[in-house]
Parts: C-alpha cells; structure tokens; sequence
C-alpha cells in the first residue's frame, strides 16, 4: 500500500483511497454511505416477499432494486477500475461477493419467461447474500476468531460426542415411541433429539408414553449439562487470548505489561504506549 | 454537597438530607416508603388489567390509583422544592421520571372523551414506567455495567455475525419451505429463525419437509454453540474487572495487594485496609 | 462432641455413634439403609399419583406406606433417645424434617371423614418434603455455597434489571398484542415474557402481528444476551475460589503453594501434605 | 508395544501395525476406510427406516446392510487374529462393540419367523450402536475428561440438589394444577417440571391457573439461573487444566514455562520445545 506506482493517474490514487480507504472523509463517507446502501437493499428484498405489500408497492420495489442493482454495478466497475490488481480483486472473497450481488437481477432480465418462474424467485432471492458485502466493515473479530480457531480441535471432540449420543438417544426413542407418536424414522427421530437436546423444544412431536417422556427427561438434563461444555471450553480461550493480548503491550521505558486495552499511557512510569491495534496487526 | 449554602432554611436543609439522602434513619424510612409504594402501585396497575378483577375491584383500584399518584406528586413537589438546583433536577433522568410517573392519571382526567378511549388506556399504562423510579436505589451495577462495556465491542462484532447468520438462514429456510408450511415472507422467516436460533421454540411455526427440518437442526446447533460466545466474552471480562478491583486494595503498611472484597485487615501484616467503595467511587 | 459426658450409658453412645456418625461400618450401613428407605418412599408416594397404578396396587403402596412411617417413626424417637440435647434436635431444621415427614400419615389416620378429602390429599403430598432428609448426606455444597453467596449481591442487581425488563417487555406487549391474541391482562403478558425471555418458549401463548413478532424476536435476542450474565459472574467466583481452596494448602515444608486438590504429597519437596478436608473444615 | 515377541510371523505384525497401528500409511488409509464403512453402514440403517424409502429401495438396503456385515465380520475376524492377546482383546470394550455390530445381523438370520417380527425390528437396530466403533478414533477427550472428572463431585452435588428442587416443584405443581390440566400423576409433573427447568418448553403440558403459571415462572427463572452453576465449575477446571497444560512444557534450555499449545521454540530463549503430545501421553 505504500509503494504506489508513480504511473497511475492521480484520479484513479485519489478514486482508491475513496473507495478502498477509511482515512479519508471522504473514505469514510463512501463507506457509510455503502453501509445504508446494502442494509435499505436487503430490506426491500425482505419487505417485498410480504404479500400484501408485494401487491400494492410491488412497482416501487421493483424501482427501488434496479436504483440498488445500478448502484452496486458503478461501484463494482469502480472498485475495478481503480484496484492495483484487477484480477486479484475480481477473484478475491469480496470480488465474487461484489458480482454475485448484481448478477442476479441481470439474470432475471434475459430469463423473463414465466417457465423459468420458481428458478428466478430462488435466484432473485440470492441478492440478500449482498449482506456479505457488509463484512468488509469487520476487522475487529480477530481475537474472536482465534479463539475460536484456539478451541476447534476441543469443539469437533466435543460435537463428535454429542453426534454419538444424538444418534443413540434417537434410536431408542423410535423403538420406545413407534411411528404411531410421530417418531416415523430414524432421521425423524434424530430431528427431535436435536431439537429436545439443544432446548428448543418446538413440542411438534413429544413422546407420548411413560418410558418416553422419562427417557426424554433424560435427553433434556444430558442437554442441559453438556451446553457447559463448549462454554467452558471457548471461555478459558478467551480469557488466555485477552491475557495475550494485554501483555503484548510492553512499556517501552519501564517494561511493565498487562495494560487495559484503552490505556494510553503507561500506569508505572507514565511515558506513552504504542497503540494496541498497531500491535495486534502486525 | 458538602459545602451547603448558609442562607438555605433549616427546613430545607433538613428535607433534603431526608429525601435525597440515605445517611439518617428517616432517610432510609423514606427510602423504604417510597419503595414500597412503587411496587405497591404497579402491582395495581397489572392487577387492574385482570378482566374479573377490574369488574369487581376497578372502583378500589381507581382509588388505590389516586392515592398513589397523590403521594407521587407530593414526592415530586418536594424534591423540586428542596434540591439546590430545580431546574438541574427536573431535566435530570430521574426528574423526568418522576414527572412522567404522574402525568398519565392527570391527563386521563382532563381528556375522558370516550374517542380517546384506546389512547388513554395505553396513556394509562404508562404509568408502570414508574418502576423505572427504582433504579435510583441501585447504586451497585457498576462492576456489571463496566464488565459490559468493556466487552461492547467484541459482543456488537459477535451480534453482527449472528445477524448474517440469522438473515442468510431465513432466507434458505424461506425458499426450501415456503409460504405453504407457515414461512410466509422473508421476515417471518427471520421471526422463525431467531425463535430456534434462541433454543426459544414456539412451535407456532415448524418445518414440515425433511430437508427444512434438517436445516432447521443446523440450525439449532449453530443456536446451541454460538450461546457460548457471549457468555466467554462477558465471563472473561467480569474475571479481569474483579482482580482489577482486588489489585486496587493494596495495603498501606506492608503494600500486599489482592485482598477479598470483604477483607478489612491485610491477611500479611494486619493492619487495617482503605475500605473498597471508597476506592472504587474515587 | 469429644468431651462426651461419661454418665452416658454405653448403648446410648454407641447407637449415637452409629446414628449420627459415619466413621464406623454400622454407621454408614445405618446411613445407606436411610437413604435408600427414603428414595423408596417417596417412589411409592409419586407411584401411587398414577391412577392406573393407584386402583391395582393401592392396597400394597399403603402397606408400603406404613411400614415407611413405621420406619421413620423408630428413626426419629432413636435420634430423640440418643441426641445429647434433645431440645435441642428437636428444633434444628434436621428434627423438624424428620418430625414432618412422619406426621402427615399420621394426620390422615386422625381425620379419615371424606369432607376432609382435598386437604388430606394435599396433607399426604407433603410426605414427599422427606426427600430434605437426605439433605443430611450433602456435606460437599460449601464451596458452591460460598461461591453462590459471594455473588448474590451481583445477582441481586441481576435480576433486579431483569424484572425491569421484564415489566416493561410485558406492558408494551400487553398494548401491542392485547387481549385477543392471548395476551389477556399484564400477569399473563408477564407470564409469557418469562416464557420467552428465559428461552423456554412453551408457545401456548405467541404473538400474531408483525409488531409483536419483531418484539418477540427482541424479547428473545435479550434473553439469549443476558443468559450469560449470571453465567459470567458464578464463573468468575467459583474460578476464584478454587485458587482460593488451592492456596489454603501449604507445603510445611518448604512452604509452596497451589498443589491440586487430589495431590497428597508437595511436588516441590516431596514431604506429605496436610489433606485438603480438615484445612476447609476448620 | 515396543517389545515385539519374535516367533511371530511377519504377516502377523504387518497386519497389526496396519489394523491397530496409525503411523504408516496402509494403517491411516485402513483407519480412514473403516470410518466411512461405518458412517455409511449406519446412514443405510437410518434410511432404511422411512417408510417410503423402504418400499422403494429396501433390497439395495439390504444387500448394502450385507456388504457391510460382511466386512466389519472380516474386520472382527483379522483383529481377533493378529492381536498378541485374543481373549484380552474380545473381552475389552471394542471386542464386545466389534462383536455386537456384527451379530444383530446373523441372529435375525436365524429366526426369521414372523412372530420375532417386533423383537427382531429392535434387534436389527441395534446394529446402530457400530457407531461406538467410531470411539476408537477419539483419542483427544482427555483434556475435556479430565476437566469432567475433576468437577465430577462437584457436579453430582449439582444434580442432587436440581433434583429435589425438581420434585419439590412437581409436587406443588400437581397439587396447584392437578389432572385436569395435564398434570395427571406426580411423575407426569416430574416431566413437565424437567422440561421446564431445562428451558425445553414442549407446551405439551402448560399450566392453565393464574397460581400454575406463577410456579411456572418462578421455575423458569430457577432453571434460567442454576444453567449457570455446571457452566461456571467446568469452565473453572478447563481454564485450570490448560493452565496445567501448558505449565507442562517448560523449555529444557532457559526454564521458561507457559508456552502457547501451538509453540514450537521457546519465546524467551529460542531453543526447540518438546512437543505437548508426547508430554501429555507420558
């Protein structure tokens, strides 16, 4: 990002740090402004497969989308006019993300046939996947995520466990209850574990005698206690990832660590301390 | 506070110190009164809502209304009254509060037009805002509350994430099950998602077709590990802000830190310790 | 107990031994034999509630019945008999229960008259509150005791807040619901926040206008937040009293501390450790 | 393992390095073959069981339920061959799931009369518990069974304790609702009030008094906070264990501890580490 290659018109510079920064307010502008863009979009797709406002505001939706589809198309052509790297920005997560966001209502341009009816309301449907172009606004699920990342190998143990204990639970309710309980296979079986064992309990199926309701007792306190586990798991990550992290702030005078996230200056000797985020990218 | 303006009258003074205060014993009876009457009064309220009950008791309770919303405006003509500065406590939080407490039984007596009817019952019901008068005596959320933001921002990322979550499943879900087995629009569908996602479970809307139930198994799952987040986040958090409020206890004669909170002698030398809300109020 | 009076008979001492104590084999089968007659009892009692149950076997859960009491009876006079103050057990929580869970049986003998029939009904339940006799073999709920209480404050403030929220979730529900979706008075409206804010979501109540269902999809998002906040501080405790339990122990050797609780010699020195029981004790 | 008795043949040490061993590459490709076989074997059982599936494709499935008969037989057959302990290996746990996994099949190919049908049904599901083969490849819980085990106590008093609040409240529910509003037995209320507490919430059985419904409350909120409780005590072990963990490697070279789980060399000094699986295996 430092080296710019001097050739580069200055429009296109200028156009890059707009579009690609957050430095610049006018950087930050096109940012928000992009934000509302996609949170409107999204709702009016949303809104528009409620019936009744489909019959009577069906046209202003139908506007509204093409007004957001021409949006999303400039700044696509923007972003890649402007990158370093055309190609890398067209195949890159956020490039696919870009093109799948507009395609879809250009699709269901060329294919207006009624036969293809159901296929283009799915596809239509797809533009709300546009949402993903919100998670370029998320440089901060860091820490979130390497604990997570910490933890996996302790996760997948733990949801293997449970998967052997779903499948067992299942198969002796549906020997115990019998499809005349609604329990007609296995894999319905299994539905309902996973919706007793996880607490949900919608109550469309529920076992509807004695050995039954005590073995689903049994579902739900094994439930109740094994939702501890990823908790306990993922909180000890967390608590170490934030002790890590407090302690890569060193005072560069003094040497003392473990500052609080928002301290600025050092609480031992008072000279300044190098910003957290600096840190962390690097 | 300490420094009390001499003109003042004793009355006032003395009034204030009852009223505002918690530091003599008619303080807190005031205190104790005053709470009493709250709960007493929304316990009125709910009551009153109860069809049988306001048959048979509405007049009482109409009366019990009245009293109560008397000794409120007397409550509310004595702490303007009597605090230095009027016009700094009724634009200060509680003193809205306090306003808005009585204001809805004076204007259901100026408006008692029938066509207000629906109106005024809502107008009514805001009285139970009232409650909100209760917040002055907890004076004690502060570790909560700062443990909380502290951890705002990794818990807006985390909320983020899962509205993603929320929207991109509605929308599968909306599609595979469609309007015929209850997922009507887009937004319903999301009303659905966050029912299970929550281990809510109504059961009002449930999937019928085996690959909607699958669906809605994962998602269950993705509900059941992702309850674990939040609670990592904050438990991390709430583990820092109690050694952080250990640590400040340090002791005077000997300097060890890391006493209980209910410790009142260092537990290595056995002189006496600062006592803790005094270091944490300063 | 160990200046023990030598006027004492000899029986006395020793059915004290084996009644009270549970250093001694006779002592701890007398122990067993109690807990498995009271698991036993209160299985008949819950048995003899199912109605098929209750018209074949009633004769047979009533002999049952009476040899229990019978059981308990010579229980609770030995414990009389043999307690070095019998004032003294006669009035300790430990007497009471012992006393209550025989007197109900015998109750029902005194008043047999079918216009008592309710009552004697519900007076018969009670026998089933025999279960806290067993409370007797819980010797081991100290630290989560103390942990519990060292956070009750902060769980006080907890769910002070969560009835706030409660209240006010419940009133706007009550005015956007009304009664004709179910929502019939404020109690039932709180009722049903309960239901959704504590994530058990029976659906025998669920809202039915898109303004509700957003509120309710609110309620919910709340509830799943704030699961995490008792969560958050327990964890916090117990964390801090297990350091707390660890640290008691101290090598008197060379004076390391933070052994495990199962550890019974230092792993720095290798000398025995004191155990971990008679430091918590005393 | 490392002291291989020489009189054996070639052939057989081959065979058990590839069937019990992971470390060459025909032992992972066995490892990885058997794992599918088992996954598939009991997705062919699951299908098998909805009804339409059945009628269409019930001969594929069977012959696919022989294929993979025939191969775990295969499979039981060569580990009973080359392992150096026949009998020790058929008497421990995967020699009796290796056995049980095959025999379902066989058995129901000796009584194939029509009136074992039922008895057969739950015999040939049976075969499901294969599953339990799958544990073989779990070598990883030990952090997770550890930290279980060590809280075990403390979650039994846990559960004691659930458990007679659970009856307390089942009693007083039954007494307060009674048969006509679903609770109709004493341990039909013991169901209710579990799927309550766990924040399952059916709604199979709901209370219908305005009494019912605020026992129901109070429950809930009982079951909202006692979740915290085995959350809190496990997450207390695993941060205690992975401390433990990590206090494990120490570097050989300066001393220093507390590496991450993922460090190769010593943060402080350079030098190579041990690595942490062979640490935790010794």
């Amino acid at each position: 990002m430092n080296q710019q290659i001097s050739e580069e018109s200055a429009l296109k510079q200028q156009l890059r740090r707009i579009i690609f920064g957050t430095d610049t307010p006018l950087g930050k502008a096109f940012d928000i402004g992009l934000m509302i863009s996609i949170v409107l979009s999204i709702l009016l797709i949303c809104l528009d497969t409620i019936d009744s406002l489909h019959t009577d505001y069906g046209q202003y939706f139908l506007i509204g989308e093409w007004f957001f589809t021409l949006l999303f198309t400039i700044e696509y052509l923007l972003r890649l006019y402007c990158s370093q790297n055309r190609l890398q920005y067209a195949r890159s997560f956020f490039g696919v993300v870009d093109l799948l966001s507009i395609l879809p209502s250009y699709l269901a341009l060329i294919f207006p046939g009624a036969n293809f009816a159901l296929a283009l309301r799915v596809l239509r449907l797809f533009r709300v996947f546009r949402v993903l172009k919100l998670l370029r606004f998320l440089a901060d699920g860091n820490l979130l995520l390497r604990a997570m990342m910490q933890s996996s190998r302790k996760v997948f143990v733990f949801f293997f466990s449970v998967s052997l204990i779903i499948l067992v639970l299942s198969v002796i309710m549906y020997v115990v209850e019998g499809p005349n309980n609604g329990f007609s296979s296995i894999p319905k079986s299994i539905y309902w574990t996973i919706v007793t064992i996880t607490t949900v309990g919608y109550g469309d199926i529920t076992p509807q005698t004695p050995l039954g309701q005590g073995i689903a007792a049994i579902t739900m306190l094994i439930g109740y206690s094994i939702i501890a586990i990823p908790t306990g798991i993922l909180t000890a990550e967390i608590s170490h990832e934030i002790v890590r992290v407090r302690d890569l702030r060193k005072c560069s005078n003094c040497g003392k660590k473990g500052h609080d996230n928002d301290a600025q200056f050092c609480n031992h000797c008072g000279s300044e301390l190098e910003s957290l985020s600096s840190l962390v990218e690097s």
